[in-house]
């Protein structure tokens, strides 16, 4: 197991001096998510994907990736997930196994048409608003009416929660919170879709339902983290920097809250007005 | 082509009111990436990708996005950019071909091992580093030493020059400077590693050389955008947040000096003390 930080020595240089300190990073290594069946089972493996990623709560991340990329819809579809032993040294912890349940069949070609790598889904923000849609068979939690002061306040929890980033300043962060404002679930990532991806593994794990939950991201909202959130059927997300026009558009399709820029006492809310 | 911003109206609520103003957003659509010959070649296709980005400079980011990941070595390689005609009328301006002179063979297998998606190159920090080495095989530049207030001084210079950010607060950028911190090239986009590709492919495109050059990006320096700054030869990388674990191996590995929180008249080096 890699540690998520790392120490180096840094020269740091101020306006009054130039000094060598201890410093830490966050840990960026590639996760290799492999999709099977058990081993009595012929049927080929499937390599899916190589994320880079902060090592920790990698079954939660492989599970949360294949949930809000469509390619499984609950957790019953899934018998274990194993960290691989049959790999080189230096790859032992970054190698995640996922086996499926023996009436779930393995479908490449799903993942694909979802990461737009075939031409047949069409290429522009309509149809891949169209694909996401075909995936989100699952009805949208009711939304709440949350306090705007809630809504201030979530990202500042979310912050005081992480750990990570008070030593680093360099990892992204995705929370869950009910509707009371109650922190459920808070996951750091140097990607900022793994954070998401783990938050969604965790609700899966603990069969947490979606329904008047919150979704707070550091950083920016862009199409992917929005389209992670309508798959999983959480009604509101709210993040810290700035959504993207097709972030926009999907949430509005969707009937999701989305909020933007919620610091310092205020944010925008970008799916009440049309 | 699409703008690369587009006007919503949102609902800002402060602490003291609830109104509706217009917002400017960062547009956000995939592009399709296609590598091929000419017309009358039959050597089939490669639909190569397709990336979330900010429209604009696309040709550049097609070229830039094939030479930082390894599928060419220089411009004489390719013929020409063209945006696909051949399209729905919503994907129009969302596809791009690549033209190679017919002495280039596609490879796709040679963008999968660098994009880690089989199994061969392994799972792993140190082979991820030994990946790009391979891909390496252009002299890094020399580093120029430059002065600490010039260091300081580069984001906010890239930042001054930015047009988008201004207007959205949403967006990344990356900016290409010579020794003497004149800015030579600057690109913004939803997508960090698009802006440094679209720098990239500015200078395959005009002709600059890597050598003594300084790539500044805003936000973190993960491992993708140092490989991409190590492939193309740019030997110092400056950038506004954190490096990684793995950044700054590769860095090292490389002989490359990274610059990390270059804010507020101080940063950190991550390569001058091992």
């Amino acid at each position: 197991m890699h540690s998520p930080v790392e120490a180096v020595k840094v020269q740091r240089t101020t306006a009054n001096d130039i000094v060598i300190v201890d410093d830490l990073l966050v840990t960026e290594e590639p996760l290799e998510i492999r999709l099977g069946h058990g081993p009595e089972d012929a049927r080929t493996e499937f390599r899916m994907s190589v994320t880079m990623r902060t090592p920790g709560h990698d079954h939660e991340l492989a599970l949360g990736f294949l949930f809000s990329e469509g390619l499984i819809d609950n957790i019953t579809q899934v018998v274990r997930v194993v960290s691989c032993k049959d790999v080189k040294p230096e790859e032992l912890g970054n190698v995640v196994r996922v086996e499926l349940h023996p009436s779930v069949e393995v479908d490449p070609r799903k993942w694909q048409r979802n990461t737009y790598t075939t031409s047949s889904c069409g290429v522009c923000g309509k149809t891949s608003i169209g694909a996401v849609s075909v995936t989100c068979t699952r009805p949208l939690g009711a939304i709440s009416d949350l306090a705007p002061e809630l809504i201030c306040a979530l990202p500042e929890r979310m912050r005081a929660a992480q750990t990570i980033f008070k030593h680093t300043g360099g990892i992204h962060a995705a929370a869950l919170f009910n509707a009371e404002g109650e922190l459920l679930v808070l996951r750091e990532d140097i990607g900022r879709h793994n954070a998401v991806d783990k938050v969604i593994g965790a609700m899966l794990q603990a069969a947490l339902s979606a329904e008047g939950k919150v979704l707070v991201v550091s950083g920016r909202a862009g199409f992917e983290l929005v389209q992670k959130s309508a798959v999983v059927g959480i009604p509101i997300m709210i993040s810290v920097g700035a959504p993207s026009t097709l972030a926009v558009q999907l949430a509005r399709e969707r009937g999701m809250r989305l909020i933007g820029f919620a610091r310092e006492g205020r944010y925008n809310d970008y799916t009440s007005v049309k």
